[in-house]
């Protein structure tokens, strides 16, 4: 028998784990959001229209990796945080997501046709319904959230809308959109070109503020002491960098087919990307789409060495 | 002295009480608003965008008679909720308003251009901006509601997170906006009429289910039971479709430099608006501005028999 090297053994195996947690994650997100997005009317409801369900549920269901609900489960894991409980806040955050893609996807935003392999909701359905679905999607969230299947603690069901609130509003996502628009020449052609600390805060607001809330959140389910949840929201944070530095990068060199949506439409936008920092940088672009992959495991190294609050941590590392 | 008819004095100082609370409500919710949307991030922010939080404060200063968050106020009172508590539940609820309005406005929705008396979000700014600030404001409602500023409680704070939801959802005021569009047709030009059951939901939903959340908002906030609670939601109920049958006839009737905004457009899209129903029911549609006015008391008299909680409710007859 061939001799196998340990440490190539250790890292084969270590991916089918994460690929194997991922797939198990996505799989019982669908079935919850399923679930949640049925058509009869819940207490305090009058009726859920079936058009705007039908959006709702096309927006959310069938697609994506689920990877934001995936870290706010394992997050939580590593607090022994019911399951069934970190995947209902994994599917408010969700929520968020999918709400996000309808409206960037929009004509007067990003103009986008293709998310994840699909027509996007506008072009399945009508511009007016998409904005709807959206508007539906982020509210629902809270809904979610405030629920008792989420967590039995008031407290914490709070504590996860204020968090989520903050990271999706004004301050975070909706913020870093509209950063990103301005970049672009969008409100002002002779706006000056963004520097390198610019392009962080944008991309941190943008993306960046989801990811980190979904790792925030497993710490906050799982009631942990502030030394773990600065490590949690620091993990965040780098997994955040890494995954806009992957998508940027994936716009520039990857094929549409294999990506899911329109590709190539940073430059053109003259969106503030990575590949704008590797300039910025003087470096090289990047020219081989495995560039792309190794940047998603950035994260993995930045929290490589790093003291985990529980053995079980190792399909976050 | 001429003889003053008691009746008609009492009708003359309630008039007065009411237009003074209201315009107390009015401006104590533009300052809170004011505040909280300040320049300056919060915990948990990374940045608020200038030109987000500009987009945002448009909607949402300076304009509007705050209906919703003086229910809010006033049905809190009957509890002797403290003001400072009830006014950030009533700024929650106004986020949500003004969001729906700005993305009522947008041209793929109702495509208005005049909104108070000013030109519409999408108009003074763009349709992004529109998009993004209607988002940021609705994210923000559910910030607000989490504060401890809103009351000490969570489970209250929670309370009204679910209940807010809910009203501004799916089964609630976006399910409404659904139901509106393809009420005119939309969606499927050879859609039937709809009867006046269908209406009145399509009303109860898009209209009715906010200002219903600012009553039972104050009964949440006063921890009131049961009785008390089906009472203001009764309350509520009456008065959305009041409202609602007052506003379908101001569009008809009204003049759009009173209305502060563009009238006689229900009609050229076909909505199922008040005017609709009266016709179903056979009766001559309305020929003068007064029955809009007097509609709007309907809910004064479809309470006005009932027992009220505590006397100081006189204000909501």
């Amino acid at each position: 028998m061939a001799r196998v090297d340990p440490a190539k053994k250790k890292a084969v195996d270590t991916d089918a784990v994460f690929q194997d947690r991922l797939a198990r994650v996505a799989q019982d997100t669908e079935a919850l959001l399923d679930r949640l997005l049925a058509s009869a009317p819940i207490d305090g409801e009058r009726a859920r229209p079936a058009r705007l369900l039908d959006v709702m549920r096309y927006a959310s269901l069938g697609g994506g990796k689920r990877l934001r609900p995936f870290l706010v489960v394992e997050a939580a894991a590593l607090f022994d945080v019911p399951r069934q409980n970190s995947l209902m806040a994994g599917a408010a955050l969700e929520c968020v997501h999918c709400y996000s893609l309808a409206h960037d996807d929009l004509p007067a935003m990003d103009n986008d046709d293709l998310r994840r392999g699909r027509p996007t909701a506008h072009k399945a359905f009508d511009e007016a319904s998409a904005i709807l679905a959206g508007d539906g999607l982020l509210t629902f969230a809270f809904d979610i959230l405030s629920r008792r299947e989420t967590h039995p603690d008031a407290d914490v069901r709070l504590e996860l809308v204020s968090a989520l609130a903050r990271a999706a509003g004004l301050g975070g996502m909706v913020g870093g959109q509209m950063l990103d628009l301005a970049a672009e020449g969008r409100f002002d052609a002779s706006a000056p070109k963004l520097g390198e600390q610019d392009v962080k805060v944008l991309q941190a607001m943008k993306t960046g503020a989801l990811l980190r809330f979904g790792c925030v959140a497993g710490s906050i389910l799982g009631k942990a002491n502030q030394s773990q949840r600065t490590a949690l929201e620091r993990y965040g944070s780098a997994l955040g960098e890494a995954f806009q530095i992957a998508d940027d990068l994936l716009d520039v060199e990857g094929d549409p087919a294999t990506v899911g949506k329109a590709t190539g439409k940073d430059a053109a936008a003259h969106k503030a990307d990575a590949t704008h920092l590797v300039q910025l940088g003087g470096l090289e672009p990047p020219t081989s789409w495995s560039t792309a992959k190794r940047s998603n495991q950035l994260s993995y190294s930045c929290t490589h060495r790093r003291k985990w609050p529980q053995p079980r941590s190792a399909v976050l590392l």
